[in-house]
């Protein structure tokens, strides 16, 4: 490990290809041990302690937020909030204030990353998943509709989405269990109940509503980004044999609401400042209440998925994507979800949809990658189309700057086999 | 009114067509004036103030639970103690017991319902709505799809259902703003944004989550029972033409999640005990995973809709329906919302989806009683086929034994006209 002191401006080691740069600074919710959750800052391969250096009056915020078990109380702060602490931390951790360099201070108000087991960061009240990847919502349609027509007539004009459940949402190494539910027997024509045999991951975007909007008002486009605190990895897992029979006419329910993962660091707006981009050009263009103007609302973040079959020392990256391949962007999607009224609460979890790029390579699902199963993947001496009981999917995603990183990390899960079939169950 | 003693065993006046007899003892949060939240049980035109119990130490709990703004506490503490409190009540009430009929605490102990506002009951994490109506599924087939062959061949093997919004649910009586939003111009084929013109109601009936369940854990249906709380009526108020345009291919979402109001009091399936009937008749026999065996999972239950449009002073019901109509039961949600492994929490919000009777005058929703808009209601002097600016709809549900009632209240919901059109918007 190189000490980045170089590129990072603080006295805590930071390699340089670390995705926890002193420019970074996501938030989280740790336990150490069988202690209790705590809140805390990423940096290099440590934890800052939040809740220790509240306790201890080293933060100045105007109320103690750090000792509940999640975010939330810290996000209704609000932005001016945010930001302060974001300063006061990286005044804290720079390399000219000796105050946490102190040695009772450096051993109290940091731990080691690899030491603690890291927790949901925030409650969340409501998810929703939208659907806003051209290529992925192509790749579907032309599989299962119509390849010369792949789009159905409204997802160029709305960031079609819908509401998952948060109930089921879980952090990175969460195991993930093979649902059971039915599916349909293609050759008897008739519905049986059998553990899904077509288990797939979404490689998608996140983000954490930071503020809460009024019942009855929509978020204008251009004041959406206000209500965001923060970005994190999102992996959809969908049952595919299990949604294709369930999800006429109202849309997947049990064939993704098994789980979801989150990443449990939350990246801030602010740290991924540096990396907007231009967002896809728009054909039609956007109805005003999605225009956001000339805005750059886009994000150049690398993505990829890492498949590593049980037994197998390395895994395989099977997927490099991109966040700039979306098409509807973050304030384009609040937008049009608080259109017509509905309300958003601090905490709520908003993700992109499976992000797929234009090559077969980039694609964010084993759906896309095996065709829908008529083609194998290589994981190392391995194929795969879908995902096998023992499976490990790793996600990760950063923006690279000249000489420093602002990543998520790891977002894993590592599928357990189905519970038995209830006996006497009946086809 | 008449002084139900006769029927009720209480000193409390109960009308016997009260639906808040001492049978029932739905409970409910309030709010006095400018004061706190309360909690607190409907009798006859009171609510016995739980809230003033337990600070008087009148009640017999594991810990406080009602000074909490919600029910979730109380609902925390487990079956036996919803049990106990309601024995306690019974006891309390009785003619027998002179305590609350003491001067000071008679004034003290009740509120009239006419001084209060009631408030949502419970902190809903997740809800969920189901279409588990026959007739009103053959219903929006018949009309959308196919009149030959009205119902999708999955309809009939699992109660089909989606995630909805719980951060817009609402109680009963609060303003329910017509939707701006996307909707497709049939004449130019081209979306346009404008005010919803087809704004509708759902009558439903939903149930509140009793128990956390664990992920990755199925509820087995014949102990869906023990996982609910209590029983509440819901409209799941609909834009109908920007539920069309938005639909496909994930469900409804903005056309729904603008609002859905339900009523103020939760009746306890104890209460609801005696008017079980036997369920609908299922064919093909249920899966062993939705198969409850020979229990009477249905509901005895006349519901009705009134419509009063605005400066008319009584209303017109315009819809008779009762819960006997629903296909699947509650505990059938419950198994099926739950097999692939998603897990409940305490406050979660089920509802059964829009419940249509086989006459035309008990569809519940006016997208059938006006077939889709080619008959008129008849509203009075006036006629619908959708809800106009002003109209208030009010539901009501009550079963009926011998002499007394058990009832919901009123779930009432007034429609105020939508916001302006952004100006300059593009259609």
């Amino acid at each position: 490990m190189s000490i980045g002191t170089e590129f990072s401006d603080t006295f805590v080691p930071v390699a340089a290809d670390s995705e926890f740069s002193v420019h970074n600074l996501p938030m989280g919710v740790f336990r150490k041990g069988g202690g209790p959750l705590r809140c805390g800052i990423a940096i290099g391969e440590e934890i800052l302690d939040l809740t220790e250096l509240e306790s201890r009056s080293l933060l100045k915020l105007p109320s103690e937020v750090f000792q509940n078990q999640q975010l939330n109380g810290f996000i209704s702060l609000g932005a001016k909030y945010w930001r302060s602490l974001r300063q006061q931390v990286r005044c804290l951790l720079s390399i000219e204030n000796r105050l946490l360099q102190g040695e009772e201070l450096r051993r109290c108000c940091f731990v080691k990353m690899s030491d603690v087991t890291m927790q949901l960061p925030v409650t969340i009240g409501d998810y929703t998943d939208f659907y806003s990847s051209l290529e992925h919502a192509k790749n579907v349609g032309a599989m299962f509709r119509d390849a010369d027509n792949p789009l159905l007539p409204n997802w160029r004009h709305l960031p079609v989405g819908y509401h998952g459940r948060s109930s089921s949402v879980v952090v990175s190494k969460s195991p993930i269990r093979r649902p059971m539910g039915q599916t349909l027997n293609k050759e008897s024509g008739k519905p049986e109940f059998t553990p899904s045999r077509v288990l797939d991951f979404e490689l998608e975007l996140g983000f954490i509503v930071g503020k809460d909007s009024e019942l009855g008002q929509p978020i204008p486009v251009r004041e959406a980004e206000d209500y965001i605190f923060g970005v994190v990895l999102v992996n959809d897992w969908s049952a595919r044999d299990i949604q294709k029979w369930e999800y006429v006419p109202l849309g997947p329910f049990v064939s993704k609401s098994f789980a979801t993962s989150i990443s449990p660091w939350i990246v801030s707006l602010s740290a991924l400042e540096p990396f907007r981009v231009r967002g896809q050009r728009q054909d039609p263009p956007p109805m005003y209440y999605l225009d956001e103007g000339p805005r750059s609302s886009g994000l150049d973040c690398s993505l990829e998925v890492e498949l590593r079959p049980p037994g197998v020392e390395a895994g395989t990256v099977i997927c490099c994507s991109n966040t700039k391949h979306l098409y509807w962007s973050m304030a384009q999607q609040l937008a049009h979800h608080t259109v017509t009224g509905c309300n958003v609460k601090v905490g709520d979890l908003m993700a992109s949809g499976t992000i797929s790029g234009p090559e077969p390579g980039s694609y964010g699902s084993m759906l896309e990658l095996s065709w829908a199963g008529s083609q194998e993947i290589s994981v190392g001496a391995q194929v795969r189309k879908f995902l096998q009981d023992g499976d490990t999917v790793t996600m990760r995603a950063h923006c690279q700057a000249t000489g420093y990183r602002v990543g998520f990390g790891e977002l894993s899960g590592h599928i357990v086999s189905a519970l038995h079939a209830h006996p006497g169950s009946n086809p």
